[in-house]
């Protein structure tokens, strides 16, 4: 099951950043939606190489090609395939990291786990570059979520030093300023974050950051004490994308040094006799279960792996320390393409969520 | 799906806290294994309430039934069931529950999830009591993983205030030192971790923490690039233990402020000649592969949310607010229970990967 | 995988016919179902042993225990568990089968696949007592489905020598005979059939069976193509009963010998009105889908392979042939206890499908 | 799960017949296998449309294209992706089944489950062109059984009023000669299975037929009582082909007319020491697991539902009796093309309980 998420609504991916094209197949797609193109072109675009020195030299047109499941520009709700062509690949720039596996890389584990034959080329498998096809995905999911009044905020909340306000202290305008920007920063960071990612750049250096996340319009009920949380089911999709390295809800990591007299989240009601609670450290989620309140969460992303700077590491054909200097193109900062990653895993997370629990109880949940 | 973990070695969990029993069914057990009772009970009574108002006055004998897959004290290779009947419950202290649902419980969003049926009495099937049979689950699977030379490691690596060292900083004296200790700490914390457990009960009112957990002995290779990399697989079985906000891998959080010269963990040859890396940023697991460094992350408990300190909340039949004290026997901090889980946890989902990685490649990796 | 059945609606099967228990965990069940015990208790019955030398001397009580689940009558929406005890077990019956295995039991491919450690009392694990819990959970399953409409019709078709018709030549109030009869037959082979069982029975043999099914109520557009077609889903649920060796739909093997001109099944509007096809030879599903028309199925029932007249077979441990006389308890015809099971398995598949097709589209399709 | 069939070597199918293409992603390839191009080829030829008036007139090129899992060409370990596109198409034929579904076709029972939505064009997604790519993985999957020593042997043994032999009753020199023949067909019938298909075409009429299948090398142990018995596995792939309407293993439905005493297999050494039974009657399955004895079943494949003769249905637009005549391109006889089809699916299956065997036990299983 490696290459498949959810249990109704599934994606399977497939692909090589050098190979012929990147992919995936979709399935669980209810027939007769019009397949909202606008979206899946923003959602592209968002995640897409831009210019400025911020992200990758390697531009792909990232045009697609559906292969299935769509007839009359509507899903047929047979299996929808969509294939990403690779037409701007250098592989030459790949070569010598076949003795000389790059540092924090998968380059090592996985010759090891594929005993040698996987395609090292541009990361082979393991490149960012399958996160083209699953942005795909997600924009046709979260075009489904919106039918249900469930949207999906993503702001870029830290860069290396530079730190932005978490959604839960953020206005509603502000919530939306940041959904019109052009990095889903927070207009006051903006300047200073660019400019931690241009001075990375400058080193030939890299930076980490933080991606947050946070979704509305979800009615209480949704997801499962224990195995299928809803951060549980969360959490395995965000560690699937590459570079993620934790996750928290609500207040998270601060909880381990808080009382439970500061961190419960007292009920209340609202001015409109809604029940809310007054605060949101369980980030929405109580038992693995929605509890109305905004399903907030915080994902880190490790500094890109990829250096111009030179490295010390090992040849593993000599067996001596070596200098490696990794001349290819690559983002100063992965943080940078991965709003619209979060988002779109996010979408296909919560779509199947909403399909196991109509199915069951062939209710529609209400905020 | 939901009450289910695993691929091919699969437990399946069920119960409430006040109902019969709480059990599971462990499925894809090889036969002919000699079942370790000593080991399940040693993990059982780490798990169990502890005196000494560290842990809650509920005491459950915690004594199993096997219902079925044991023959001759050896596996038999078909469904293996255990039952732990509940005896010591007291359901009285819920029955006030039903219109004033406890802050930062499950009480709320069960009761929406299961439109009002669910077994309410001691948290019904969200109650950590689920947690014996997982915890005997895995130490079945602790076993099997000892033929492979896979050792689990749990710490408890913070309590509100106090904090100790991360396992990638400790000598390997220090971290067996913890293994034998009786609540999985280190020396030099316990006293101070125990006295912030304590002031917390004093005061009625409960404290989070952390868990640390190393597993070595991981050939490079198990994993998936993807849906099924080992922190999502992790993840996903974290966020099933309740009380779990967050979880990260390696310098997980503080990568975000690290640039890629620094956290690029180079190849080195040790003086054995073996490849490792020089520093372990990555928690041993690149692209979603184990790397063959030793695999380490840490979970936030948050602080229990019973507390007995009188809380303002909501009385949800009257909508007016309410103030509620909690006085039925709970932990001060949930935390001092959990290394057992995790380490039942990881046991599961690293055996599990394995037999996965077995049958596709029928070899045993080596370290 | 080798215990769960189904999606959505899933069952999980524990036990073996002389260790303490057998049953199984039911997961995805909506909350707040009222248990229609009386159905439980009928479809039991049904399948339970009898007198008159037509079934098994070994008469368990049949007594549940509901271990989780359940609250206040209602399902709570949490996994459901149900034991059986074993309680009426001779195992000095089954010693002497450790060296000369049953033929056409599963005691030698038994042995093999677990290397010799299952347990061998009753069959263990492959025991048609575990067909017990398959009814209970069969039983509520079909509860849920009558609120869709849809029904399930059984009937011992044939019986040795003794065939009675299809249920697609019968009139609506002799299908309705049959389910009012004491073993599901049609009246006018009902003396035959049962001369038949007790002639084998006389003769120390024992004799196979058919067991025709239709559901009716099914609306058209339930199923998939290809690998979740219903035909697919059914067969994999039946060749789950202990005894079955073929299934056919429709006209089944018949159709090897028909032209395309007999074969197909025209449309035409019935008098009210509403498309039917005036044949039904595809046994209601077209390509994988239900179209509308009953679901009709056959499945074959081998004797029973425990018979007391004398069989030569071999001694596995002088390698010598031997003679065997089975004198346990056992029925001489398995088929008459199958229209239970059967009629169950078609309920946890039905169930499960529609819970699926409901998850999909929303939507609750009508006839 | 609708388009994906197996546990550890999984395959998701993807495809309308007059969409761009059809296809599949195969998941749980071990690397490092060269592919056996003229295994495929082969295999594909074996299904292809062929002249002489016996399959459709439509003949697809049946050329692939790798789009990811393959390095030098070697399998890489990552999920391998086929396309065939669609070139050989002529959608006018089909315009007019859209208010006249085609009696025993899809037509209708998709166009209620996909509400109207599917493509109709040459069946879209029910088309039996998506047995290229399942051809296609199970040539690879038949390769990798090869080191198994576990070998699939198909032949037709029934096309209308013509039946040959069983292979319980052919000698291997028999076998091998159906494997060599152009049919897959026994010598002795061939020229009267051929002729009964020239006069169903001759007579714009179609027929049907039986496909039996066996296979040899299995070791006793595979599979698993109840859900994921051999024969479930098997029936669940087999009625995954469309056109199967029944499956019977071993001896099948004559079991229901015979005695124990006669349908019993004894376990018998045979002259080489080996344990053996004396007849197959179980067809090499006991209790759901093979028992060493070759695995052997037989599939009906109905008549072709195209014909050119003139049926009588129904406008559903009009909603009165009309006449149809389909001139398209059509097999006489699907069963023609079947056995390539049935011996993929077989491989699929075995080679995926093979891993899921190897990964629980450790050990490969011999004969």
């Amino acid at each position: 099951m490696s290459n498949t998420l959810g249990k109704l609504f599934r994606i399977s991916i497939f692909g090589e950043s050098h190979g012929p094209a990147v992919g995936c197949v979709i399935d669980g797609l209810p027939s007769g939606k019009k397949m909202d193109t606008d979206r899946i072109n923003q959602r592209l675009n968002q995640r897409k190489a831009t210019s400025g020195g911020l992200t990758t030299g390697r531009i792909e047109p990232d045009t697609y090609q559906i292969l299935s499941g769509l007839y009359k520009a509507h899903t047929s709700g047979t299996p929808l395939t969509v294939c990403f062509e690779n037409t701007n690949t250098r592989s030459q720039d790949y070569t010598k990291f076949e003795t000389v596996f790059r540092p924090s890389h998968a380059d090592y584990s996985g010759h090891k786990k594929y005993y040698g034959f996987n395609d090292p080329r541009g990361g082979g498998h393991f490149s960012a570059r399958l996160t083209a096809p699953i942005v795909f995905a997600g924009a046709l999911a979260e075009q489904l979520l919106d039918e249900m009044g469930i949207s999906i905020w993503v702001q870029i909340q830290a860069v290396g030093g530079i730190s932005g306000k978490s959604f839960l202290n953020l206005t509603e305008a502000e919530v939306l300023a940041i959904d019109q920007s052009k990095y889903q920063m927070q207009e006051s960071c903006e300047a200073s974050m660019i400019k931690e990612v241009q001075d990375a750049s400058a080193e030939k250096d890299s930076v980490g950051g933080l991606v947050e996340c946070m979704i509305t319009g979800v009615p209480a009920g949704f997801g499962d004490p224990f195995f299928n949380s809803i951060e549980s089911e969360l959490s395995k999709a965000m560690f699937s994308i590459p570079g993620v390295k934790g996750i928290e809800f609500g207040s998270g990591f601060d909880l381990a040094h808080m009382k439970g007299s500061e961190a419960n989240d007292r009920f209340i009601k609202d001015a409109d006799g809604e029940i809310k609670t007054q605060s949101n450290h369980n980030g929405g989620i109580s038992g693995g279960v929605s509890n109305g309140m905004p399903v907030v969460f915080r994902c880190v992303f490790k500094p890109t792996a990829s250096i111009g700077k030179t490295q010390e590491t090992l040849d593993f054909k000599s067996g001596e320390t070596t200098e490696l200097v990794i001349e290819g193109r690559h983002d100063p900062a992965i943080v940078m393409r991965a709003p619209a990653v979060v988002r779109a895993m996010v979408a296909l997370v919560f779509y199947d969520l909403y399909l196991v629990d109509r199915g069951i109880y062939g209710k529609t949940r209400k905020c």
